[in-house]
């Protein structure tokens, strides 16, 4: 919660301009190029040991994460990936090898999204590898997707399946631009997000800068596969934890007023499946139904930074 | 000069692709944006005990510099400054003290060149101080400045005054946004760059990406007062070493055509004084006359990363 404190202190501090139209906050800020607010803009520092570990992963799945993670935030805002650079600092032992391998992850996810790397920095030192990735985005002429627009009465949708990412998802996902793209065009949906931290965490974060509650269908939550394996086919109670906490699921979570929901899960317009899992309500907070029927608080759980 | 291999082999790595209207290898980046060919991208990543060192420097002064040399890459390509954004990664013990101290060196510089912080990533570990700041820069209508455009004939210019920064200019310079923009508008430039590693080497840069030498009077070039109190005042050989290699002067190198250079020496149109310190030549490699009149080969030195 340290950094939670720090984000908000420099938020607090940062003063307003004009070309920054959506300042800090959201998956990513907003900003006017040439008076089009088109631009959006997001970057994740990752670091050996806290978002990964190289003595247990190849060196290329964790640069393809360092770019994934960053177009996650993209799709989060449904924007079209437009131009990336990228950082590293090397441990000196191994350094070429260790670079050379990190872009031979790194290059076919960018080539996928037809995203220029267009440069960065390089330096080597005697601690650990810290890959620093900076995107940016141009938002379509359906304007950005944002945390902040769900409503009362919205249902809670997300794509795919959660929990256990830490199993491998977490390293070979796939950023959910083209999905967010395909949704924002052919729907009108009230807010979204990417799902890094955990559902229950990540959804919290909307109701609070949407300033309303949820109401969770935890029967109705796709729980991934990853998350079975890891509680054991039986648990339904720790598979639905891992579900609603460990994050780095890197789905998107939406907020849809009720008649277009009920026609996207109709039409199921995406690869991958989208389940409802519960509604927008007026109480602030996160709640589920128990076994007798009755609305008992849900905590917020999640990887806190 | 690990690091230079490597960049080499990032930059045959990369594939060509039509947003990205230079590529790395100069001080930043170009891209275009909704078919504007101005953006202007640049980044540096820099740690503690390799770029600055916390022990010894106030993390005010160090905020401030991991902007500033930023600031510096979009001035060597005559950008205007566009937003920014900036990644923390924090040693745990002190976080939110060094995370605080960091931006109030960084702000105020920030808020004089107008630019706005549009977010970053926080995150702390166990190492050291790790700081990413990514940088925008918009092109005037004259277009960027390059390395690459230097002619045999040209005069080579710099702004200021040189060596001897680390006592206290590496953190403290003023990002000659100003200058070059200033000098770029009223002059005709051929090429121009920033001096970050040292005159001899950042020159010996622009003569090899320009296709030609450079004969340097070096009794011509201006030696920082820093730079004569590391030399001794009587030494004026090791003064002289000081301002060709010392490096993080980030003041402007300019190749400028004679005529034009005339006029630019004699108006002395900015607050910082311009001086010509030789002229390109045809023969590749730095050239000066010793003293007997003889053209000697002058090493590359400076600081190589």
């Amino acid at each position: 919660m340290m950094e939670a404190d720090l984000i908000a202190w420099i938020r607090g501090r940062l003063p307003e301009h004009p070309r920054l139209r959506l300042g800090p906050g959201d998956d990513a800020a907003i900003l006017a190029w040439a008076n089009r607010p088109d631009c959006v803009v997001t970057t994740d520092l990752l670091a050996d040991g806290v978002h990964f570990d190289l003595a247990e992963h190849a060196a290329a799945r964790v640069g393809r994460k360092t770019l994934a993670v960053n177009l996650s935030d993209l799709a989060a805002m449904a924007a079209r990936p437009h131009s990336a650079v990228v950082s590293l600092l090397l441990p000196r032992d191994g350094a070429h090898q260790l670079a050379v391998d990190l872009y031979e992850g790194l290059l076919p996810l960018a080539e996928e999204f037809y995203l220029p790397i267009a440069g960065g920095d390089v330096n080597t030192w005697d601690g650990p590898l810290v890959v620093s990735v900076t995107l940016l985005g141009q938002l379509t002429d359906r304007g950005p997707l944002l945390r902040g627009g769900a409503r009362v009465g919205d249902q809670i949708l997300v794509t795919g399946s959660l929990g256990g990412s830490m199993l491998g998802h977490h390293l070979d996902f796939t950023p959910r631009i083209e999905e967010a793209l395909e949704l924002h065009r052919h729907y009108r949906l009230h807010a979204g997000m990417d799902i890094s931290d955990g559902l229950a965490l990540d959804l919290s974060r909307m109701t609070t800068e949407s300033g309303c509650g949820a109401e969770l269908d935890v029967g109705a939550i796709p729980i991934a596969d990853a998350a079975w394996e890891m509680a054991g086919a039986a648990d339904t109670e720790t598979a639905l934890r891992h579900a609603l906490s460990d994050g780095e699921d890197f789905e998107l979570l939406l907020a849809v007023p009720p008649g277009e929901a009920q026609r996207l899960l109709s039409e199921q317009p995406i690869d991958v499946p989208v389940s409802c899992i519960g509604h927008f309500v007026d109480r602030p907070g996160l709640w589920r139904t128990d076994d007798r029927g009755d609305l008992v608080p849900l905590a917020a759980t999640g990887y806190q930074h």
